[in-house]
């Protein structure tokens, strides 16, 4: 293996939409924070009156999903020696592009208003580099680009495959793309599910984002680094 | 194996302590909160002014590394098969039980407002369960109850043990005890270090205290239920 493509699928992450701008709740929050409604992320554990509506919304409004999982993978042995790419597909169409250099914030209020920064001015840059770069971009797109060898869906409809065997798995492949959902509840989309080569179930419940991915991450180590 | 018993020591939590109350940065926090200084968790990212003078405040109020270090635990196969025990020892002299089954909240604030109810009223309980507990304890005391049969030390300064090593290790053991740093810079100290049987350096730089835990978890589950 060459490098490890992590993609964080589906992510729970959007601006609060046009719906729900002028709900209570959305607006006390954006105006607490000093922002427009349209400014700032949805997020369920403030926003939950204001996202009944809205369709799909078991699936939405959770960066904290995202935000755990990234830090996750980027403090991960795998990642210091320089083994993983790690990606964001968010639901609202972007790919967040992190830097495998980048440091995130450690506070969720923080990484949310990182976040929302870069909706504004798309890109962060430091010392010459780019750590963050947000695109309107498919999923299918930014695969297209990447050229992996296979694209492995993490599911657990997926067959059963346990930790000895996914270390075996990756060690086959040169650029495997692991795909992962970075949203709480719910099923992957058809568009999503049709892009795998392989779909895989870590174990035979649904976990959480984080925890596939430090399996995902700790599979590849024992195969690379241990 | 028959358990594993993780324990998340020196971790980064505590109230306010009083030196800090009639700090700014603490009293409108606390006021913002409803709260009085003395019932708000120690927080770096809010209070760092404060924290100045305080001894040892490079590893003090970090709440957020006990947040995702117990998600990350509860979570896990190896805890869904009943085959975890977690406790939060904390740098202030408390020992925290959680219950295996405990579900804690995913947002951070929510997560603090908790531990403060704790400080406030040390149990938690549901349908005849005690989910958390918090009581005056040393780490000693704590060891003494568990009678583990083994006491590893997380630390990088330890033996160099690789995953599979760790897996091979892991699995000789009926109790193992297994010690992981909740504080963000600096060393344990002298008293936590002598109750260790073995210290053991998973990785030669420092790792943060999930990524750590997530991989004693993926060890233990290659060993156990994979």
């Amino acid at each position: 293996m060459e490098k490890l493509l992590l993609l964080i699928v589906e992510a729970a992450v959007e601006l609060a939409p046009r719906e729900t701008w002028s709900h209570p709740a959305v607006k006390s929050y954006a105006a607490k924070r000093g922002k427009r409604p349209g400014e700032v992320l949805l997020d369920k554990s403030y926003h939950y009156a204001a996202m009944k509506g809205l369709p799909k919304s078991h699936k939405r409004g959770r960066p904290d999903i995202a935000h755990f999982t990234l830090l996750e993978a980027l403090g991960s042995p795998l990642n210091r020696h320089g083994l993983l790419q790690v990606y964001l597909h968010t639901q609202d169409g972007h790919i967040i592009y992190i830097n495998p250099e980048t440091r995130l914030p450690r506070v969720y209020e923080r990484f949310k208003g990182l976040l929302e920064k870069l909706y504004r001015e798309p890109a962060v840059e430091a010392d010459g580099k780019t750590l963050l770069k947000l695109e309107s971009k498919s999923l299918r797109q930014l695969l297209e680009e990447l050229k992996p060898d296979v694209i492995i869906l993490f599911s657990e409809k997926g067959e059963r495959l346990g930790l000895k065997a996914l270390a075996e798995t990756l060690k086959t492949y040169r650029r495997p793309v692991a795909m992962v959902g970075g949203f709480p509840h719910g099923d992957f989309e058809e568009d999503t599910r049709k892009l795998a080569d392989l779909e895989v179930s870590l174990y035979p419940e649904p976990l959480e984002a984080w925890t596939i991915v430090s399996r995902i991450l700790c599979a590849a180590e024992w195969s690379m680094i241990d």
